[in-house]
This record gives C-alpha cells, structure tokens and sequence, in this order.
C-alpha cells in the first residue's frame, strides 16, 4: 500500500467537497484586538469569530500575572503533575476555580477537550455499570471521553427532557447514571434546561455532568456560568470548563466533590501521563477569573454588542439563529457558498469569520459563527452589517427570520 | 448509589496498598533551577526528577520569546487552529520542528499526549484494515489512542526485534501496517534498535511511528533525537515529540510527510476540537528548539552530569538500570518503602525525588527516577549520594548492580 497516496486521496475528497479548511494565519495585536495582523490575506484584518470572548487574552491583570510567574518560575512545569510538575500555581489555580463553582476541589486538565475526554473517560469505565446519558448535540471531547469508557450510553434527544426521562425510566432503578450535557451549545447557542434536568437526575438517581465551556465567565454574578446564573451549581456533580475561552489564556478543568476529584485525579490517564501546564498559564488564568468575580464591566459590555449585531442582523433580514446566548450563528446552509463569503469577507472587507462546515456542524447548516465582544467598537459593527448585506445579495441568498433550531 | 462513598472506598484501596500519590507543591525558582520552594513541605528544595532535563525552561532566549509574543500578542490563542487560533507562532513553530526532523511537515497539538492519541487514533482508524503493531511498553497515550482506533492491535515483546517480526510475517502481506514505538523508555531509559525495526518495517510494508519525547532536544547534533544522532530520520514515517520536557515549555507534535500532515490536521478530533496553545507558549518552544539546533553545552553539560551520578551510585553499589540515556532508575521494588525514601530525602535532606509507582510501572518495579542535569552542582551531587547511602543503609536496601532489564 502506497500510505501517502492514501492521504492525498482522501484529501482531494475533502477538498471536492468543500471541506477542506485553510487555517488563516493571525497575529493578534495586544491592546488593539479584535484587530489583527493576517500573515495569509490582507494585512489588517477584524476578528469576529473569536473565543476569546471578552478579550481577557489581552487584559492587563492577565498578562502581568502571566509575566510576574515567568520571571519568578520560568517557562514550563517540567514534570506531570505528580513527578515534580505540581506548582503553587497549579495549586492557586485549582482554589480559585472551586471556590468559582463553589464545590470542595477543582481539578485541571491540559485543556477542556482532555479535561472531557479524561473525566467522563474516568467516571464511566470505573463505576461498575455506569450507563451514560448523553445528549445528542454534546460536543467531540465528551463523545471521545464516554466512548473511551465502553460504558453503556443512551443518546437522549437534544435538551429534551421528555425523551431524557423516558430513557432514565427504562434504566434498572439501582444502576449509576450519569447525565452528560452541556450549558450553551457551542453551535446554536441555544441553552440547556438545567433546573429540570437535576430534577429528573434526583428523581432516577443520576449523576450530571454539565459542560459550561461556552458559558464560564460569561454568565452568573461572579462568572460561573450559566448553573451559576440560575443558583443550580450545588445541584449539579461535576461541572467542567476551559480556560481557553472567555478567560482567555488555555486549559481545563472540573470542579465537584472533593472525593470526586481525587478519584479523577488518581485513574485518569490524560490527567496522570502529561506534562502539566505552565506555572505562567495557571497565574494568567487565576487573574482572569479572579477579576470576573468582580468585574461587571466586560459582561455587561459584551451583552450589549451581542443585542445590536443582533439587532442590526434582523434589519436586514440575515437569517440567524435566535438564541439566549452571546453566540449568533448566521446560516448559509452551502459548505463553498461559506468559504465563499468568509473569503470574500477577508480579501475585500478585512473581516474574519471563519466559515463553519462540516465536520463541526451537520452537512447543510454551514453557517458564519459571529461572536462580538466587548472590544468591537459601533464602527466595527457597521462595517460588518454593510459588508454582510453586500454579500448575501451579491451570492443571493435568502434572506429571512430563523428559529432557534 | 452513593457515589461519594464509592470514589472514597477506591480512594482509601489505593492508600492501603500504598499508591495513593501526593503531590509535592513546588514553586520553581527561575535562575536558580534545580532549586525550588515547596509549600508543602521544606521550604528549600533541590528538584532531581524533572523532566526539564536541560534546564531550559529558565533559559534567558526562551524567556524573553515568552514576554515578547505576551507583549505582542497578548495571552491565549482565542479559539481553535481552525476558527481564529492559528497564529503567525504556530506556523513558525511548525516549520522550526520539520526542519528540527528533516520532514516536510509538522503538525502541533496541546501535547505530547494528545499528539500520540490523536494521531496514532486517526491514522489507525482512517487507513482501511490498518494494523497497530505496538511495542509492549509504549506509554499510555500510545496505548489510548491505539485502543480509540479500535483498530486491530498487535503487541510485540518490548524491544524484541525476532518477535516482531513473527508478528509482522502472520499478517497479510497486503494488510496496511503501523509499527509503533519509543526510541528512549521513559521509566527504564533503554533505547529501541530503531534502524533494525525500520528494516523489518521495510521488509513489511510497514509504516513506522516514533515516539522520541524523551530524546529531542537531548540527542543528535541538532537535538533532532535518538533518530538523528543515528542517521535515521528519514526512514521513519512520523517522529513524535513534545515542546514539555528538554524543551521546557509545554505542547506535542508529530512531523512527517505533508500529506499525513494534512491527513491528520483534517481528521483528527484532538486536534481539531480544542483551543490551540497559546502564542507565547510556540514562541518560547521556537526560541528553545533553535538555541539547541546549534548550542552543544546543554547537552554535553547534562550527559557528564549522568555519567557522574552513575558513577558514584556505583560506587555505592546502589542498585540501578544500567542503561545508554540519561534516565537512571534507582531500583526500591516496594511501594511503601519507595514513598518512606521519598519523603525522607524530601524532609531531612531538602532532596525532592517522587516515587515512582503504579501504575506509572509494574508493581514490585517501584523505585526513584533520577535525572540529572546541566543545573545540577557538584555538591548537589555529593548531597543526594549521601543521602541515598544513608537511607540505604538505614532501610537495609540491598545493594547490588542491576543490568539493564
Ligand atoms: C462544548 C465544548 N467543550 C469543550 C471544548 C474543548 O475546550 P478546549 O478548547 O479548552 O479544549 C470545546 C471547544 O473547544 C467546546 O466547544
Ligand atoms: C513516552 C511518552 N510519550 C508521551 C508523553 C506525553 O507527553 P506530554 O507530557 O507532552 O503530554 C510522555 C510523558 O509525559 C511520555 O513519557
């Protein structure tokens, strides 16, 4: 067999089908982001699809904390987290997050995709017969984590409580269960019902497990997400989030019950066998929740630049998902009409949106996935609204109202 | 099911059988590496088990690449390498390690653990009928990600050049194949016959992976590891690798053909599903891999510090594995008493070695993983082997020489 011919085979199969992606090549510039340096398209370039959510990746508390710990510790760990690589850092870091989520004991994880794979991995192959309940829109960390485990795994209709029920009744009463789901859906931005899910877990004596990976500094008085928001953190297992996102430095992490984290932290493979993060890592990301606890500002901020592309998207008919959330999914629904105007959008705009094609959403719902933020200013939106409606009339495309999918 | 209780009784097994782990909670002194404070424990402590084996991780170039990339583009990466966190320092570090590798192509991932999962999964799953022929000791995150391919898995006996090749002579001659191996063993430090089983692979059809984590930097005129310094890398088919140990950052790689590259940039869900690592992390790890392309110092510096410390534990006659890396085993073969040496050379000796236990290696294996480096003194030396000769002494350890197992 001729290996490399295999892989160009394969390639040129994703490219006739529109799937192949080109990585845009950024140099994001502290103090002026959402503007960047674009190495791969014209210079100047506007970011509107970034997880850096509400700019913490340039925040001054962040980057002096991550400059303060390089100069005191240096650059790595050096070692996994049991063979000399547990810094005070680490230690600082993993308080802070319990306290966030306000649980006995945090873990942290390399990033939220391990952090997934590793405890859901975990908790479902060594609790004799555990069966997973997992919703149907879960993200690839969680799927990779409960396949990992072989434990039996019910797929439940997304954030359908009707269907979650009957599955839970149709589980012998005395097995483990784990309900695995997440907040805000990183796709739709549409929100879990999570009240009503703790409910059917205490009634059919479930576990959960709740990703708030999109929603961990962004929602709740202090950041702690959406169970936050709503006063249900005490009610759920395991909560699980990043550090790559709204707090915007890298890493993930669990917080739950002090025996269960220490259960993790002892048989997970992907928490065991790597190298830790950076002690440089641990401190931006401590100075990032710490001054979300606090700070309303960026919050608040983001919220509104959220309502008025909104808003302005509707004025002009663009057909987007009508979430509760800080993501605006605009659909396009063509995997080359997407690449089509996210290029166009670069070359001829300076605007970055990343198209978003299959195998992140389903084939057919290809969409542009906007998410402004505090740092986008009034000119930024009107230079994005005028282009979008430049370029859904020159592609012809529909223009009509979405529902929440 | 009372959950807690349950992750408490696994917990309570696992400190009966003397394997539970505590962590050391160091803070690590820039500059004065292999020093550290430990809050946990004497505040001055002497680090002998990192895997920062050359002390790069305080070295002044990767430093100021650190705060430079921090000033210039702030923090995190804000999203993933598709949807806005390729940044300028990714690709320059990726083209630093197919240079460091003498491959047309590199790809990063957060780590070396997710390297080897992602891409031996990808690769073993993608490739119709592929079959994984495993080395018996390959780390844990060979092993997951082989196990997530759900792939057929062939082990052959560690290092055991006639038994792999029985293996691969029952396969089907037409049967695509991947041999899948270290060049240097982590806890035993021997080193596979590489050249030999890339003849068996030839013979074969085989493609080979190499998992050189603990020899890049460390080996070969340029760092480029075991392969390099023998003239082999380009008989293999992918080198993998981690920026988290000589390096002294923190990320994983693998480099090889541009088209399994691009293959497994396409394809794999641990890389493509989770935010890439920050700007500043590939900064620093390009700034570490160019300083040992050309600077021989580290590395010489570091293999006169191990023949040092072979000598004198011979000269004690400590029993330890007598291997060709820079890896030396101090045999203890007893969880508990491992711990009891630990602690002690911690308490009374500021001396910080982690006992090595399972499952990191077999059962009745335990022992004390020394690695020592161009930081290390001569009268940090001179401590540790009084030390260890003490509490030999006082445990009544045997003391014997131990060949290479
Ligand atoms: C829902 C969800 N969970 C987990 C992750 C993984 O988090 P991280 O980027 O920190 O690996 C992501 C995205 O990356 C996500 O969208
Ligand atoms: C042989 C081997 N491969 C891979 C890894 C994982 O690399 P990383 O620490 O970068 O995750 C390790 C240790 O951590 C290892 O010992």
């Amino acid at each position: 067999m001729n290996y490399n011919d295999f892989f160009a085979r394969e390639i040129a199969a994703l490219k006739d089908e529109g799937n192949y992606r080109e990585f845009a090549e950024l140099e994001r510039r502290r103090g002026a982001f959402p503007s960047a340096t674009c190495h791969n398209g014209p210079a100047d370039v506007t970011i509107w699809c970034s997880n850096d959510y509400l700019g913490m990746g340039q925040h001054p508390k962040v980057l002096e904390a991550m400059h303060t710990a390089l100069d005191r510790s240096g650059a790595g760990a050096g070692g996994t987290r049991n063979i000399s690589g547990t810094t005070h850092d680490h230690v600082v870091l993993e308080a802070e997050l319990a306290d966030l989520h306000g649980k006995e004991a945090a873990l942290l994880f390399t990033s939220g995709y391990v952090s997934n794979w590793a405890a859901l991995g975990t908790l479902a192959s060594r609790i004799p017969g555990c069966v997973v309940l997992s919703d149907a829109l879960n993200h690839a960390s969680m799927i990779e984590g409960i396949r990992h485990s072989k434990a039996q795994k019910v797929i439940w209709r997304h954030n359908d409580l009707a269907d979650l029920e009957a599955k839970l009744k149709a589980l012998p009463a005395n097995a483990p269960k784990l309900i695995a789901f997440e907040s805000v859906y990183s796709m739709d931005g549409d929100i879990a019902p999570i009240k009503e899910i703790c409910d059917l877990a205490d009634r059919y004596g479930a576990m959960t497990y709740l990703d708030e990976v999109h929603a961990v500094g962004l929602y709740g008085p202090r950041g702690g997400g959406i169970a936050e928001r709503e006063g249900l953190m005490d009610r759920l297992t395991v909560i699980e989030g990043t550090l790559g996102k709204a707090f915007g430095v890298v890493g993930g992490y669990i917080a739950a019950s002090a025996e269960l984290c220490d259960f993790v932290r002892s048989f997970a493979s992907g928490f065991i066998f790597t190298t830790a993060l950076p002690p440089c890592v641990a401190a931006g990301a401590a100075a990032s929740i710490q001054h979300l606890k606090t700070s309303l500002a960026e919050r608040s901020a983001q919220q509104d630049r959220v309502a008025t592309v909104r808003r302005r998207l509707e004025a002009i008919g663009l057909p987007h998902i009508d979430n509760p959330s800080h993501i605006i999914p605009v659909m396009v629904g063509d995997p080359v009409k997407c690449k089509f105007i996210s290029d166009t959008l670069l070359k001829e705009h300076g605007i970055y949106i990343q198209p978003i094609n299959y195998p992140t959403v389903p084939k057919g719902t290809e969409r542009l996935r906007i998410t402004p933020s505090p740092v986008h200013s009034a000119a930024d939106i009107d230079t994005l609204i005028d282009a979008l409606e430049d370029l859904w009339t020159r592609c012809q495309l529909a223009r009509r109202p979405m529902a929440a999918q």
